[in-house]
């Protein structure tokens, strides 16, 4: 954490998003019609559901997830400096999830250091009440590794439900060249306005603003808002071809290029093993993916290509250099289980 | 867990030990110095200790642990029936340690499956008294991971410092062809006593029991209650060269085997990547280890071991024939992080 109390205490990135423990189990094919999870998506599930859909799984092992978290993490072994929002409860899960960002030299907002003690007597009162892991407890996400590599994902959000405008650390959002945000946040109305107020305190410092739509459910479910971002809020687009189409409502690849060229924002559209294109006004340059021997594991590609590209952003690479850096990290965190870089990314900003 | 249900309902193997969620970070070799530990050896630490331990810790990695755990889960994986006993708290770490055994196919005694209620306001009171975290809690082990692949642990046992007579589900030891003991157990007396009743229990039903001293420092503690144990109450041991050493109070490895061959029992006792000798009162044999192209993490070597020996055992397998499996079943588990199999180990039973 060095690095933050340098200079001038300016972050490269400031990523906000859903605080989430990853519970990753290898699964065969089968369990995910059984689980009635559409495959490659994310679905939001209830406890009961949740609960229902971890005990179809095999063993499984946990780790630090949330996409924008895993953005982050990655951005700091990049040797950035970032910080991040998010809403954990004051257990086990959560101090994981706390302990693994910080660990990385992520700067973490003021109100996930010292859980407010009323919240800790209302997580007591419910565990008196009831069982183990009630809404109240630090969400988590089942991700059901399939055999082709793909994981497709249930996550029960608990206590990042009621991220609000409160937990918006201003201070350390003021310090961002870059504000980042989770689209998956928009399924919450008060997280929705925590948002808002995020991007406010973003513009008055004069810092770029970035979202991901994060998932094709949740491009349905939120289409207006975001095409109403797009159009006056924000200033860089990440978003995957599925993603892209459903929101400018397209059906080809060439259209959601032009659509996207229009918005005047920078839009980051990835695809999977055929790389990704990066679109501003002037126009658009395809970036190819970088090979990998063997895809373990999807999980994160999206959020590393992100914080690669963020990254190279904001230290002096213009676009394609910086999607290039994506694709790199991006090929790092699908060559082996879980969502946070297991390698010194710093060497890859190297090459 | 089908396989249990099947013909007489008796079980290869019960296993009792310290129920523990890993959490496995890989470290500097500087950092063991930093945390004062000792390299390659488990400490028992307090909650403070363990919390100051886990600050020096990277990002980490969580999954289910415990000793005698890993051997029930690995002769699962090698097609056994096996039981488990050890002691949870209704937090999410026992949720996760006995899905994990039970999503193997591991019978779990009585007691981890419904928390006692008394018992869940024992821990949400804790809670709102103090932090998260508290003695109550699940237990857990720290386990750090040097770049050559050793493991030093620091273990904060929390409520499975509190196995006592209750926690010992005599039905389900009463099933097992061998009871299996973990020495950690002996640091604690409730524990102790709820050993030996489970000892009684196993001779009662004609099993044979073994135990695992489990590390040198356990040796050093309860040398006298081991011997104890192997003058009379027990019939296979386990035990590395250096923990044979200090149980005998040898110098040499020559005399080491004529003590264990003095005792009578089946002896065990690894060597690392020189192997094995097994140690019977009419002789004795060496076994080669299984070589490892890249050991990547030792943590589970020896419980591995155990599984594949006991599974040997129980599978019409002379203690030679068991000692390779149980060499084959290691190999598994050094060659990636964690201690917990990754392969389907029932191919290895084939070779």
């Amino acid at each position: 954490m060095d690095s933050s109390q340098t200079d001038d205490g300016r972050l490269d990135v400031v990523a906000v998003g859903s605080a989430l423990v990853d519970v990753v189990a290898r699964v065969e094919e089968n369990v995910i019609g059984r689980a009635q999870l559409v495959k490659s998506t994310m679905e939001l599930t209830d406890l009961d559901r949740s609960r229902r859909i971890y005990d179809l799984l095999g063993p499984a092992v946990e780790s630090s997830g949330g996409s924008a978290a895993n953005t982050a993490a990655g951005v700091a072994a990049l040797g950035g400096k970032v910080g991040y929002v998010g809403k954990v409860a004051p257990d086990g899960f959560g101090a994981i999830f706390a302990h693994d960002l910080a660990a990385m030299g992520v700067e973490l907002a003021g109100s996930m250091l010292v859980p407010p003690t009323g919240h800790l007597d209302a997580v007591a009162e419910e565990v008196a009440g009831g069982e183990m892991g009630e809404d109240v407890g630090t969400g988590r996400c089942l991700v059901l590794v399939t055999p082709d590599g793909e994981r497709t994902m249930a996550t029960h959000l608990g206590v990042a439900s009621t991220l609000d405008v409160q937990d918006i650390d201003e201070a350390l959002v003021a310090r961002a060249e870059i504000l980042y945000l989770e689209g998956y946040l928009w399924d919450l109305a008060p997280a929705k306005q925590a948002m808002r107020r995020a991007i406010e305190v973003a513009h008055g410092a004069e810092a770029a603003v970035a979202l991901t739509v994060s998932d094709p459910f949740c491009v349905g479910r939120h289409r207006a808002d975001f095409l109403e971002l797009v159009e006056g809020e924000i200033d860089i687009l990440f978003a995957n071809e599925e993603e892209a189409l459903m929101l400018f409502g397209e059906t080809s690849l060439d259209q959601v290029i032009d659509a996207a060229r229009e918005t005047g924002l920078l839009v980051a559209l990835t695809r999977g093993a055929a790389g990704s294109v990066i679109i501003g006004p002037q126009g658009w340059v395809e970036v190819p993916a970088v090979r990998v021997r063997s895809v373990v594991d999807t999980t994160g590609a999206g959020d590393l290509y992100a914080a690669g590209f963020l990254y190279g952003l904001t230290h002096g690479g213009d676009p394609e250099d910086a999607a290039r850096l994506g694709s790199l990290c991006a090929a790092e965190i699908v060559s082996h289980l879980g969502a946070r870089p297991e390698d010194d990314l710093r060497r890859l900003v190297d090459r």
